[in-house]
């Protein structure tokens, strides 16, 4: 059972981000995100926020206040964690505001340290957190573009097989986009190791 | 004189991104924005890239190969620093593919490193990085959100005045988004101090 968390961010295609949810899977609309899962036909587990983006506020919904720490999708990661889940997509949670967008960075790290796996998802990118030893294989099996950041870290050091531009311990410097724009060319033989800090990993893929 | 780098990202309003170029700036069109430089009603100093998204090598460009480890917003920042700018204002390097967006920052940060000053900016959003001792003040005086994030570290401790949520050597770490969505409540009296670490700060305003 996954946590699907959906945003107030940007949703475009509703029939690709389906893809994503599985029956069973329990689902938290945050804020905004309401109007997201009315449209992608999915009736949330919970639903909760302050209301500021919805400019409503919904029956049985969890009312925050305005003035909180949290955002709306960190009060979903709270309560997916709260339940003992260890997997979480947070749908709309990319292509809204860009602070909205690494604030949602933070949540996959928050996840990470809290034992789960994460991943921001929209139509044409998925994005990760991993650190050393977390699973590295490609999200998609099918992306154009397999990018990766230090995170959290001045640099991280990172092995990769299996790619357009392998690498064999390399630095990743934050001052530096090295890893911008590789490409998976052998799935199978793809390996991805961190042998220091944390990379941010945006896999991307055409319309 | 400030270097005007216009990369292929997004831009959507000409008009108002106009207001970013002054008479005398330094323009560089970067690949693909050259498209935008052209809408801009802007002659480039310089064009350069491999201009795989251009799609055509225009004349009098300095032209890279695509196998290469810079971004060609990249190589419009060596490009300007070469020639002693200190001043960089990137245009069109948000909104597009979120790891060409993740990619600027480490620009930025490449810009910060070698003691010049840079921006991402788009019709709504300004992003910086600011390290200890590096000018604080908001670049926009009507902005509705004032974000900051640690950038290239686990945390940074950052002091805010001036703004809605105040914070005296707060940790801001990597793993929750606390900085989210702050807003400057006088301009005036806005303060900023980074004592450990460094922010990327971002800017946005409602179009």
């Amino acid at each position: 059972m996954k946590c699907i968390i959906i945003s107030a961010g940007k949703i475009r295609n509703y029939e690709r981000m389906k893809a994503y949810i599985s029956p069973g899977d329990y689902i938290i609309a945050a804020d905004g995100g309401l109007r997201y899962a009315e449209r992608l036909g999915v009736k949330p587990d919970c639903i909760l926020g302050d209301f500021d983006s919805l400019g409503y506020v919904p029956d049985a919904a969890e009312v925050y206040p305005s003035r909180k720490d949290d955002t709306d999708t960190m009060l979903a990661v709270r309560h997916g964690l709260d339940r003992g889940l260890t997997e979480f997509v947070i749908l709309g949670g990319l292509g809204g505001r860009l602070d909205h967008t690494v604030a949602n960075f933070s949540a996959l790290e928050y996840l990470r340290s809290h034992g789960a796996k994460g991943w921001l998802a929209d139509e044409n990118t998925v994005v990760r957190i991993c650190g050393a030893g977390d699973e590295s294989k490609p999200v998609m099996r099918d992306s154009a573009y397999f990018s990766v950041f230090p995170f959290g870290c001045e640099y991280a050091v990172i092995s990769l097989s299996g790619v357009e531009y392998p690498t064999e311990r390399q630095r990743f410097d934050c001052a530096f986009p090295l890893g911008v724009s590789n490409h998976v060319t052998d799935y199978e033989k793809f390996h991805m190791i961190i042998h220091e800090g944390k990379a941010l990993v945006i896999e991307w893929k055409e319309d």
